[in-house]
Protein backbone atom coordinates (compact mmCIF):
# COMPACT_ATOMS: atom_id res chain seq x y z
CA UNK A 1 0.00 0.00 0.00
CA UNK A 2 1.37 3.36 -0.50
CA UNK A 3 2.14 6.16 1.53
CA UNK A 4 1.94 10.04 0.87
CA UNK A 5 4.49 11.98 2.66
CA UNK A 6 3.00 15.23 3.92
CA UNK A 7 5.70 16.78 5.89
CA UNK A 8 9.28 15.16 7.40
CA UNK A 9 10.80 17.43 9.53
CA UNK A 10 14.37 16.76 11.22
CA UNK A 11 13.47 17.39 15.32
CA UNK A 12 15.51 15.72 18.24
CA UNK A 13 18.07 13.72 15.76
CA UNK A 14 14.92 11.76 14.64
CA UNK A 15 12.64 12.47 11.58
CA UNK A 16 8.97 13.63 12.74
CA UNK A 17 6.75 13.12 9.45
CA UNK A 18 3.03 13.27 8.93
CA UNK A 19 1.49 10.81 6.55
CA UNK A 20 -1.66 9.88 4.14
CA UNK A 21 -3.09 6.50 3.02
CA UNK A 22 -5.86 4.88 1.72
CA UNK A 23 -7.53 2.75 4.77
CA UNK A 24 -9.24 -0.10 4.12
CA UNK A 25 -10.98 -0.04 7.08
CA UNK A 26 -12.59 2.90 6.94
CA UNK A 27 -12.58 3.20 3.22
CA UNK A 28 -11.29 6.77 3.42
CA UNK A 29 -7.58 8.36 3.48
CA UNK A 30 -6.31 8.82 6.76
CA UNK A 31 -3.43 10.96 7.91
CA UNK A 32 -1.07 10.12 11.49
CA UNK A 33 1.94 11.52 12.60
CA UNK A 34 4.90 9.02 13.37
CA UNK A 35 8.17 10.66 15.31
CA UNK A 36 11.23 7.91 14.44
CA UNK A 37 14.26 8.75 16.66
CA UNK A 38 17.66 8.21 15.27
CA UNK A 39 18.42 4.75 15.39
CA UNK A 40 21.61 2.56 14.34
CA UNK A 41 20.94 1.35 10.66
CA UNK A 42 18.71 -1.62 10.18
CA UNK A 43 17.41 -1.45 13.97
CA UNK A 44 13.78 -1.91 14.95
CA UNK A 45 12.19 0.23 17.38
CA UNK A 46 9.32 -0.13 20.34
CA UNK A 47 6.55 1.43 19.15
CA UNK A 48 4.09 3.71 21.35
CA UNK A 49 0.77 4.06 20.02
CA UNK A 50 -0.84 7.57 21.21
CA UNK A 51 -4.74 8.13 21.17
CA UNK A 52 -5.95 11.66 20.77
CA UNK A 53 -9.46 13.01 22.53
CA UNK A 54 -12.81 14.78 21.18
CA UNK A 55 -12.24 17.37 18.33
CA UNK A 56 -7.91 16.59 17.45
CA UNK A 57 -6.53 15.21 14.59
CA UNK A 58 -3.03 13.42 15.09
CA UNK A 59 -1.84 17.73 14.94
CA UNK A 60 -1.92 18.35 18.47
CA UNK A 61 0.17 15.74 20.07
CA UNK A 62 2.34 16.50 17.34
CA UNK A 63 2.56 20.21 17.70
CA UNK A 64 1.82 20.33 21.83
CA UNK A 65 2.59 17.16 22.96
CA UNK A 66 6.23 17.25 24.12
CA UNK A 67 6.99 13.59 23.44
CA UNK A 68 10.25 14.31 21.09
CA UNK A 69 12.85 14.71 23.72
CA UNK A 70 12.05 11.69 25.28
CA UNK A 71 11.34 9.77 22.81
CA UNK A 72 14.63 10.05 21.00
CA UNK A 73 16.69 9.74 24.79
CA UNK A 74 14.53 6.42 24.77
CA UNK A 75 14.83 5.23 21.50
CA UNK A 76 10.89 4.82 20.88
CA UNK A 77 9.10 5.43 17.93
CA UNK A 78 5.89 7.38 18.45
CA UNK A 79 2.49 7.25 16.79
CA UNK A 80 -0.67 9.38 16.47
CA UNK A 81 -3.32 8.31 14.48
CA UNK A 82 -6.43 10.68 14.27
CA UNK A 83 -9.46 10.34 15.64
CA UNK A 84 -12.06 9.36 13.42
CA UNK A 85 -12.62 8.48 9.57
CA UNK A 86 -13.09 11.91 7.37
CA UNK A 87 -13.82 13.10 4.06
CA UNK A 88 -16.95 13.73 1.97
CA UNK A 89 -19.46 11.36 2.14
CA UNK A 90 -18.32 10.48 5.98
CA UNK A 91 -21.34 11.04 8.24
CA UNK A 92 -20.88 13.73 10.90
CA UNK A 93 -23.22 14.10 14.13
CA UNK A 94 -26.57 15.29 12.98
CA UNK A 95 -27.17 17.57 16.06
CA UNK A 96 -23.62 19.46 14.84
CA UNK A 97 -21.76 18.11 18.35
CA UNK A 98 -18.16 17.81 19.41
CA UNK A 99 -18.63 14.38 20.91
CA UNK A 100 -19.90 12.64 18.33
CA UNK A 101 -19.09 11.75 14.59
CA UNK A 102 -15.77 13.55 13.21
CA UNK A 103 -13.22 13.78 15.24
CA UNK A 104 -14.82 11.64 17.45
CA UNK A 105 -14.97 8.10 16.65
CA UNK A 106 -14.66 6.62 20.27
CA UNK A 107 -11.99 3.76 18.63
CA UNK A 108 -14.99 1.29 17.95
CA UNK A 109 -16.27 -0.25 14.88
CA UNK A 110 -19.39 1.18 14.29
CA UNK A 111 -22.38 -1.60 13.64
CA UNK A 112 -24.72 1.27 13.40
CA UNK A 113 -25.73 3.13 10.11
CA UNK A 114 -25.28 5.43 8.74
CA UNK A 115 -21.55 5.39 10.94
CA UNK A 116 -21.13 1.34 10.49
CA UNK A 117 -19.51 2.41 7.10
CA UNK A 118 -16.41 4.29 7.88
CA UNK A 119 -16.58 4.40 11.56
CA UNK A 120 -14.42 1.18 12.28
CA UNK A 121 -11.68 3.21 14.39
CA UNK A 122 -11.00 0.06 16.49
CA UNK A 123 -9.93 -2.06 13.22
CA UNK A 124 -7.65 0.48 12.04
CA UNK A 125 -5.74 0.88 15.26
CA UNK A 126 -5.68 -2.54 16.35
CA UNK A 127 -4.88 -4.23 13.00
CA UNK A 128 -4.45 -1.87 9.94
CA UNK A 129 -2.61 0.91 10.99
CA UNK A 130 0.32 -1.77 12.94
CA UNK A 131 0.41 -3.43 9.42
CA UNK A 132 0.93 -0.43 7.69
CA UNK A 133 3.68 1.31 9.73
CA UNK A 134 5.38 -1.77 10.55
CA UNK A 135 5.77 -1.99 6.15
CA UNK A 136 7.22 1.56 6.20
CA UNK A 137 8.61 2.33 9.77
CA UNK A 138 11.39 0.60 11.62
CA UNK A 139 8.88 -0.75 13.73
CA UNK A 140 9.26 -3.90 16.05
CA UNK A 141 5.70 -5.29 16.51
CA UNK A 142 6.95 -7.74 19.18
CA UNK A 143 7.52 -4.50 21.52
CA UNK A 144 4.69 -2.23 21.37
CA UNK A 145 2.53 0.19 23.66
CA UNK A 146 -0.52 2.19 23.56
CA UNK A 147 -1.01 5.41 25.74
CA UNK A 148 -4.06 7.95 25.08
CA UNK A 149 -5.79 11.17 26.47
CA UNK A 150 -9.36 11.24 27.12
CA UNK A 151 -11.28 9.33 24.49
CA UNK A 152 -8.03 8.54 23.62
CA UNK A 153 -7.61 7.45 26.99
CA UNK A 154 -10.67 5.42 26.53
CA UNK A 155 -9.37 3.60 23.47
CA UNK A 156 -5.35 3.13 25.18
CA UNK A 157 -7.55 1.58 28.00
CA UNK A 158 -9.68 -1.05 26.08
CA UNK A 159 -7.49 -1.26 23.23
CA UNK A 160 -4.70 -3.01 25.98
CA UNK A 161 -7.44 -4.42 28.22
CA UNK A 162 -8.31 -6.67 24.86
CA UNK A 163 -4.94 -7.06 23.52
CA UNK A 164 -2.93 -7.56 26.91
CA UNK A 165 -0.43 -10.34 24.74
CA UNK A 166 -0.31 -7.80 21.97
CA UNK A 167 0.83 -4.22 24.59
CA UNK A 168 3.30 -4.29 27.00
CA UNK A 169 2.32 -1.29 28.53
CA UNK A 170 -0.65 1.10 29.25
CA UNK A 171 -0.90 4.92 29.94
CA UNK A 172 -3.53 6.96 29.84
CA UNK A 173 -3.97 10.94 30.48
CA UNK A 174 -7.25 12.04 32.36
CA UNK A 175 -9.08 8.73 30.42
CA UNK A 176 -12.91 8.68 29.97
CA UNK A 177 -12.50 5.01 32.21
CA UNK A 178 -15.94 4.18 32.24
CA UNK A 179 -18.05 5.63 28.97
CA UNK A 180 -21.13 3.23 29.80
CA UNK A 181 -21.44 5.25 32.62
CA UNK A 182 -20.97 8.88 31.11
CA UNK A 183 -22.66 11.47 28.90
CA UNK A 184 -20.03 11.13 26.60
CA UNK A 185 -19.65 7.94 26.52
CA UNK A 186 -23.38 7.11 26.47
CA UNK A 187 -23.96 8.92 23.54
CA UNK A 188 -21.30 7.78 21.66
CA UNK A 189 -21.61 4.14 22.36
CA UNK A 190 -25.37 4.06 21.60
CA UNK A 191 -24.84 5.79 18.15
CA UNK A 192 -22.25 3.87 17.28
CA UNK A 193 -23.16 0.20 18.94
CA UNK A 194 -26.89 0.97 18.82
CA UNK A 195 -28.96 0.87 22.35
CA UNK A 196 -28.31 -3.01 23.81
CA UNK A 197 -25.85 -1.83 26.04
CA UNK A 198 -24.13 -5.50 26.54
CA UNK A 199 -22.68 -4.42 23.36
CA UNK A 200 -21.27 -1.74 24.67
CA UNK A 201 -18.86 -3.78 27.82
CA UNK A 202 -16.54 -4.50 25.02
CA UNK A 203 -15.72 -0.88 24.78
CA UNK A 204 -15.89 0.22 28.41
CA UNK A 205 -12.36 -0.46 30.71
CA UNK A 206 -14.17 -0.42 33.84
CA UNK A 207 -16.92 -3.46 32.65
CA UNK A 208 -14.31 -4.73 30.63
CA UNK A 209 -12.34 -5.83 33.83
CA UNK A 210 -15.42 -6.40 35.44
CA UNK A 211 -16.06 -9.17 32.81
CA UNK A 212 -12.40 -10.06 33.49
CA UNK A 213 -9.77 -8.23 31.51
CA UNK A 214 -6.16 -8.39 32.62
CA UNK A 215 -3.64 -6.38 32.52
CA UNK A 216 -0.24 -6.29 34.50
CA UNK A 217 -0.49 -2.45 35.68
CA UNK A 218 -1.60 0.83 34.56
CA UNK A 219 -0.32 4.41 34.79
CA UNK A 220 -3.56 7.28 34.92
CA UNK A 221 -2.14 10.93 35.45
CA UNK A 222 -5.88 13.36 36.00
CA UNK A 223 -5.81 16.96 36.26
CA UNK A 224 -7.62 17.70 39.78
CA UNK A 225 -8.92 21.11 37.81
CA UNK A 226 -10.30 18.99 35.17
CA UNK A 227 -13.36 20.93 34.33
CA UNK A 228 -14.51 17.23 32.80
CA UNK A 229 -13.58 15.02 35.91
CA UNK A 230 -16.62 14.82 37.80
CA UNK A 231 -19.49 14.06 35.18
CA UNK A 232 -17.17 12.62 32.10
CA UNK A 233 -13.47 10.94 33.32
CA UNK A 234 -15.00 9.61 37.04
CA UNK A 235 -11.04 7.86 37.14
CA UNK A 236 -12.54 6.13 40.81
CA UNK A 237 -14.17 3.84 38.82
CA UNK A 238 -11.18 2.45 37.12
CA UNK A 239 -9.82 2.31 40.93
CA UNK A 240 -12.65 0.53 42.57
CA UNK A 241 -12.35 -1.74 39.10
CA UNK A 242 -8.22 -2.51 39.55
CA UNK A 243 -8.60 -2.67 42.69
CA UNK A 244 -11.37 -5.42 43.23
CA UNK A 245 -9.68 -7.34 39.97
CA UNK A 246 -6.04 -6.86 41.83
CA UNK A 247 -4.56 -4.75 38.78
CA UNK A 248 -1.42 -2.13 39.68
CA UNK A 249 -2.96 0.97 38.71
CA UNK A 250 -1.08 4.00 39.56
CA UNK A 251 -3.30 6.74 39.62
CA UNK A 252 -1.80 10.43 40.04
CA UNK A 253 -3.90 13.08 40.81
CA UNK A 254 -2.67 16.29 39.70
CA UNK A 255 -3.05 19.78 41.82
CA UNK A 256 -4.03 22.66 39.86
CA UNK A 257 -4.02 20.67 36.30
CA UNK A 258 -6.59 20.83 33.66
CA UNK A 259 -7.74 18.79 30.59
CA UNK A 260 -5.49 20.77 28.35
CA UNK A 261 -2.00 19.63 26.76
CA UNK A 262 -0.39 22.04 28.91
CA UNK A 263 -1.43 19.54 31.66
CA UNK A 264 -0.12 16.18 29.12
CA UNK A 265 2.81 17.51 27.71
CA UNK A 266 3.55 18.43 31.81
CA UNK A 267 3.70 14.29 32.75
CA UNK A 268 4.16 13.08 28.80
CA UNK A 269 8.40 12.09 29.83
CA UNK A 270 6.76 10.19 32.83
CA UNK A 271 4.33 8.53 30.73
CA UNK A 272 6.67 7.17 28.37
CA UNK A 273 10.02 6.09 30.97
CA UNK A 274 6.80 4.20 32.32
CA UNK A 275 6.26 2.51 28.50
CA UNK A 276 10.15 2.34 27.91
CA UNK A 277 10.57 0.08 30.82
CA UNK A 278 8.43 -2.45 29.82
CA UNK A 279 9.76 -2.31 26.46
CA UNK A 280 13.22 -2.36 26.76
CA UNK B 1 -2.07 49.76 34.31
CA UNK B 2 -4.52 46.52 33.54
CA UNK B 3 -3.72 43.34 32.49
CA UNK B 4 -6.41 41.30 31.32
CA UNK B 5 -6.08 37.55 32.06
CA UNK B 6 -6.84 35.32 28.95
CA UNK B 7 -5.78 32.13 29.64
CA UNK B 8 -3.64 30.25 32.37
CA UNK B 9 -3.20 26.78 32.66
CA UNK B 10 -1.37 24.60 35.18
CA UNK B 11 2.25 23.56 32.96
CA UNK B 12 5.67 22.09 34.26
CA UNK B 13 5.17 22.91 37.75
CA UNK B 14 3.88 26.54 36.89
CA UNK B 15 1.68 28.36 34.95
CA UNK B 16 1.82 28.95 31.62
CA UNK B 17 -0.07 32.93 30.68
CA UNK B 18 -1.55 34.71 28.05
CA UNK B 19 -2.42 38.40 28.48
CA UNK B 20 -3.56 41.33 26.96
CA UNK B 21 -3.15 44.54 28.15
CA UNK B 22 -3.21 48.47 26.62
CA UNK B 23 -0.30 49.45 25.28
CA UNK B 24 1.12 53.04 25.05
CA UNK B 25 3.59 52.48 22.90
CA UNK B 26 1.40 50.95 19.99
CA UNK B 27 -1.70 52.38 20.99
CA UNK B 28 -3.52 49.16 20.84
CA UNK B 29 -3.90 46.01 22.96
CA UNK B 30 -1.41 43.93 22.63
CA UNK B 31 -1.07 40.13 23.61
CA UNK B 32 1.57 38.35 25.19
CA UNK B 33 2.62 35.00 27.37
CA UNK B 34 4.40 34.16 29.94
CA UNK B 35 5.59 31.19 31.58
CA UNK B 36 5.89 31.56 35.68
CA UNK B 37 8.12 28.43 37.09
CA UNK B 38 7.14 27.27 40.91
CA UNK B 39 9.14 29.30 42.67
CA UNK B 40 9.38 30.29 46.45
CA UNK B 41 7.17 33.07 48.00
CA UNK B 42 8.49 36.41 47.43
CA UNK B 43 11.40 35.65 45.33
CA UNK B 44 12.36 37.04 41.74
CA UNK B 45 12.99 35.15 38.90
CA UNK B 46 15.22 35.95 35.95
CA UNK B 47 13.36 36.72 32.81
CA UNK B 48 14.65 35.25 29.55
CA UNK B 49 12.74 37.25 26.35
CA UNK B 50 11.77 35.22 23.48
CA UNK B 51 11.00 37.48 20.09
CA UNK B 52 8.86 35.43 17.40
CA UNK B 53 9.53 35.68 13.49
CA UNK B 54 7.19 36.21 10.42
CA UNK B 55 3.76 35.74 10.71
CA UNK B 56 3.58 34.27 13.98
CA UNK B 57 1.76 35.78 17.64
CA UNK B 58 2.82 34.53 20.98
CA UNK B 59 0.77 31.68 20.66
CA UNK B 60 3.59 29.50 18.09
CA UNK B 61 6.56 29.44 20.82
CA UNK B 62 3.84 29.24 23.49
CA UNK B 63 2.51 25.81 21.99
CA UNK B 64 5.29 24.29 20.12
CA UNK B 65 8.16 25.72 21.86
CA UNK B 66 9.09 22.86 24.17
CA UNK B 67 10.85 25.63 26.88
CA UNK B 68 8.61 25.30 30.10
CA UNK B 69 10.47 21.83 31.36
CA UNK B 70 13.67 23.40 31.01
CA UNK B 71 12.84 26.54 32.04
CA UNK B 72 11.06 24.98 35.18
CA UNK B 73 14.17 23.54 35.91
CA UNK B 74 16.46 26.52 35.64
CA UNK B 75 14.29 28.42 37.40
CA UNK B 76 13.28 31.10 34.45
CA UNK B 77 10.34 33.19 33.39
CA UNK B 78 9.95 33.43 29.37
CA UNK B 79 7.90 35.89 28.01
CA UNK B 80 6.53 35.96 24.38
CA UNK B 81 5.28 39.23 23.08
CA UNK B 82 3.15 39.14 19.61
CA UNK B 83 5.48 40.17 16.51
CA UNK B 84 3.58 43.32 15.59
CA UNK B 85 0.72 46.02 16.65
CA UNK B 86 -2.72 44.60 15.80
CA UNK B 87 -6.61 45.57 15.56
CA UNK B 88 -8.84 48.08 14.04
CA UNK B 89 -6.58 51.12 12.30
CA UNK B 90 -3.62 49.10 12.19
CA UNK B 91 -1.91 49.55 8.73
CA UNK B 92 -0.74 46.33 7.33
CA UNK B 93 1.04 45.50 3.98
CA UNK B 94 -0.69 47.01 1.07
CA UNK B 95 0.31 44.49 -1.01
CA UNK B 96 -0.55 41.49 1.48
CA UNK B 97 2.75 40.20 2.18
CA UNK B 98 3.52 37.90 5.09
CA UNK B 99 6.98 39.84 5.73
CA UNK B 100 5.42 43.33 6.46
CA UNK B 101 3.20 44.95 8.39
CA UNK B 102 1.07 42.56 10.86
CA UNK B 103 2.90 39.97 12.13
CA UNK B 104 6.11 41.61 10.62
CA UNK B 105 6.82 44.53 12.92
CA UNK B 106 10.79 43.66 12.82
CA UNK B 107 11.24 45.17 16.17
CA UNK B 108 11.63 48.74 14.95
CA UNK B 109 9.99 52.06 15.90
CA UNK B 110 8.73 53.09 12.47
CA UNK B 111 9.33 56.79 11.32
CA UNK B 112 7.78 56.29 8.11
CA UNK B 113 3.77 56.78 7.45
CA UNK B 114 1.17 55.37 7.96
CA UNK B 115 3.50 52.83 10.05
CA UNK B 116 4.72 54.93 12.64
CA UNK B 117 1.29 55.58 14.66
CA UNK B 118 1.62 51.73 15.39
CA UNK B 119 4.88 50.03 14.80
CA UNK B 120 6.74 51.08 18.24
CA UNK B 121 7.77 47.22 18.77
CA UNK B 122 11.53 48.30 19.86
CA UNK B 123 9.88 50.71 22.31
CA UNK B 124 7.05 48.51 23.70
CA UNK B 125 9.93 45.45 23.76
CA UNK B 126 12.67 47.12 25.30
CA UNK B 127 11.16 49.51 27.76
CA UNK B 128 7.26 49.32 28.36
CA UNK B 129 6.87 45.48 28.43
CA UNK B 130 9.32 45.02 30.91
CA UNK B 131 7.92 47.51 33.03
CA UNK B 132 4.81 45.76 32.56
CA UNK B 133 6.07 42.45 33.12
CA UNK B 134 7.68 43.29 36.24
CA UNK B 135 4.69 45.11 37.95
CA UNK B 136 2.51 41.81 37.32
CA UNK B 137 4.80 38.46 37.62
CA UNK B 138 7.81 38.13 40.38
CA UNK B 139 10.51 39.48 37.63
CA UNK B 140 13.51 40.85 38.44
CA UNK B 141 14.42 43.20 36.07
CA UNK B 142 18.06 43.29 36.99
CA UNK B 143 18.00 39.50 35.34
CA UNK B 144 17.16 39.85 31.94
CA UNK B 145 18.40 37.88 28.61
CA UNK B 146 16.68 37.70 24.83
CA UNK B 147 16.22 35.56 22.42
CA UNK B 148 14.70 35.35 19.39
CA UNK B 149 13.48 33.18 15.84
CA UNK B 150 14.67 34.30 12.72
CA UNK B 151 13.07 37.70 12.39
CA UNK B 152 13.05 38.06 16.20
CA UNK B 153 16.57 36.36 16.01
CA UNK B 154 17.30 39.81 14.82
CA UNK B 155 15.33 41.65 16.96
CA UNK B 156 16.94 39.56 19.90
CA UNK B 157 20.80 40.51 18.31
CA UNK B 158 19.99 44.16 17.72
CA UNK B 159 18.09 44.95 20.81
CA UNK B 160 20.76 42.97 22.95
CA UNK B 161 23.82 44.75 21.21
CA UNK B 162 22.38 48.16 22.14
CA UNK B 163 21.52 47.46 25.51
CA UNK B 164 24.83 45.39 26.97
CA UNK B 165 24.03 46.70 30.14
CA UNK B 166 20.30 45.26 30.18
CA UNK B 167 20.45 41.95 28.80
CA UNK B 168 23.02 39.23 29.98
CA UNK B 169 22.79 36.53 27.48
CA UNK B 170 21.48 36.75 23.88
CA UNK B 171 20.74 33.55 21.64
CA UNK B 172 19.06 33.01 18.27
CA UNK B 173 17.50 30.79 15.85
CA UNK B 174 18.06 30.91 12.18
CA UNK B 175 18.71 34.70 12.88
CA UNK B 176 18.17 37.41 10.38
CA UNK B 177 21.65 38.55 10.97
CA UNK B 178 22.12 41.34 8.34
CA UNK B 179 18.46 42.70 7.21
CA UNK B 180 20.08 45.72 5.56
CA UNK B 181 21.47 43.19 2.94
CA UNK B 182 18.81 40.77 2.75
CA UNK B 183 15.36 40.85 0.92
CA UNK B 184 13.42 40.29 3.98
CA UNK B 185 14.94 43.19 5.78
CA UNK B 186 15.12 45.88 2.53
CA UNK B 187 11.66 45.64 2.54
CA UNK B 188 10.63 46.06 6.37
CA UNK B 189 13.38 48.75 6.92
CA UNK B 190 12.75 50.47 3.92
CA UNK B 191 8.90 50.30 4.65
CA UNK B 192 9.38 51.27 8.39
CA UNK B 193 12.43 53.80 8.51
CA UNK B 194 12.05 55.39 4.82
CA UNK B 195 15.18 55.15 2.23
CA UNK B 196 17.96 56.63 4.27
CA UNK B 197 19.85 53.24 4.63
CA UNK B 198 22.49 55.06 7.46
CA UNK B 199 18.92 54.61 9.57
CA UNK B 200 19.17 50.94 9.09
CA UNK B 201 22.23 50.29 10.53
CA UNK B 202 20.73 50.92 14.46
CA UNK B 203 18.46 47.88 13.33
CA UNK B 204 20.84 45.44 11.73
CA UNK B 205 23.17 43.15 13.77
CA UNK B 206 26.27 43.03 11.36
CA UNK B 207 26.17 46.91 10.81
CA UNK B 208 26.34 47.48 14.97
CA UNK B 209 29.04 45.83 15.16
CA UNK B 210 31.22 47.16 12.65
CA UNK B 211 29.61 50.15 14.37
CA UNK B 212 31.30 49.42 17.31
CA UNK B 213 28.68 47.91 19.38
CA UNK B 214 29.93 44.98 21.62
CA UNK B 215 28.35 41.49 23.56
CA UNK B 216 30.61 39.22 25.61
CA UNK B 217 29.22 36.10 23.40
CA UNK B 218 26.39 34.72 21.46
CA UNK B 219 24.81 31.78 21.14
CA UNK B 220 23.19 30.95 17.46
CA UNK B 221 21.57 27.64 16.02
CA UNK B 222 20.94 27.82 12.45
CA UNK B 223 19.95 24.66 10.62
CA UNK B 224 21.27 23.91 7.37
CA UNK B 225 18.44 22.62 5.87
CA UNK B 226 16.46 26.09 6.25
CA UNK B 227 14.76 27.16 2.54
CA UNK B 228 15.86 31.10 4.27
CA UNK B 229 19.43 30.08 4.75
CA UNK B 230 21.15 31.68 1.52
CA UNK B 231 19.09 34.21 0.35
CA UNK B 232 17.51 36.04 4.15
CA UNK B 233 19.71 34.82 6.68
CA UNK B 234 23.44 34.86 6.15
CA UNK B 235 24.77 33.81 9.18
CA UNK B 236 28.63 33.70 7.92
CA UNK B 237 28.17 38.07 7.94
CA UNK B 238 27.62 37.80 11.43
CA UNK B 239 30.46 35.30 12.10
CA UNK B 240 32.49 37.60 9.97
CA UNK B 241 31.17 40.74 11.83
CA UNK B 242 32.16 38.82 15.32
CA UNK B 243 35.39 37.80 14.26
CA UNK B 244 36.34 41.46 13.26
CA UNK B 245 35.07 42.07 16.42
CA UNK B 246 36.39 39.70 18.98
CA UNK B 247 33.13 38.68 20.03
CA UNK B 248 32.70 34.76 20.99
CA UNK B 249 30.09 33.70 18.73
CA UNK B 250 29.11 30.23 19.07
CA UNK B 251 27.59 29.53 15.50
CA UNK B 252 26.41 25.71 15.26
CA UNK B 253 24.88 24.74 11.87
CA UNK B 254 22.51 21.88 12.69
CA UNK B 255 22.18 19.37 9.57
CA UNK B 256 19.23 18.56 8.51
CA UNK B 257 17.19 21.24 10.28
CA UNK B 258 14.56 23.51 9.15
CA UNK B 259 13.51 26.95 10.10
CA UNK B 260 10.56 25.48 11.72
CA UNK B 261 9.41 24.48 15.89
CA UNK B 262 10.53 21.13 15.10
CA UNK B 263 14.22 22.41 15.04
CA UNK B 264 13.55 25.70 17.58
CA UNK B 265 12.46 22.92 20.22
CA UNK B 266 15.12 20.45 19.27
CA UNK B 267 17.66 23.20 20.63
CA UNK B 268 15.37 25.61 22.85
CA UNK B 269 17.13 23.87 26.39
CA UNK B 270 20.30 24.59 25.32
CA UNK B 271 19.26 27.84 24.59
CA UNK B 272 17.75 28.03 28.41
CA UNK B 273 20.95 26.61 29.47
CA UNK B 274 23.46 29.09 28.11
CA UNK B 275 20.82 31.69 29.41
CA UNK B 276 21.00 30.40 32.88
CA UNK B 277 24.49 30.31 33.38
CA UNK B 278 24.49 34.04 32.69
CA UNK B 279 21.69 34.97 34.79
CA UNK B 280 22.20 32.89 37.82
Amino acid sequence: MAIEVISENASHGGVQGVYKHASAATGTDMTFSVFVPSHEPGAKLPVVWYLSGLTCTSANVTEKGEFRAACAELGLIFVAPDTSPRGDGVSDDADGGYDFGLGAGFYVDATQEPFAKNYRMWSYITDELPAFVAQHFPADRTRQSIMGHSMGGHGALTIALRNADVYRAVSAFSPIVAPSQVPWGEKALSGYLGGDRATWRLHDAVALIYDGARFPDILVDQGEADQFLAVQLKPSLLAEACNEAGIALTLRLQPGYDHSYYFISTFMADHLRWHAERLY
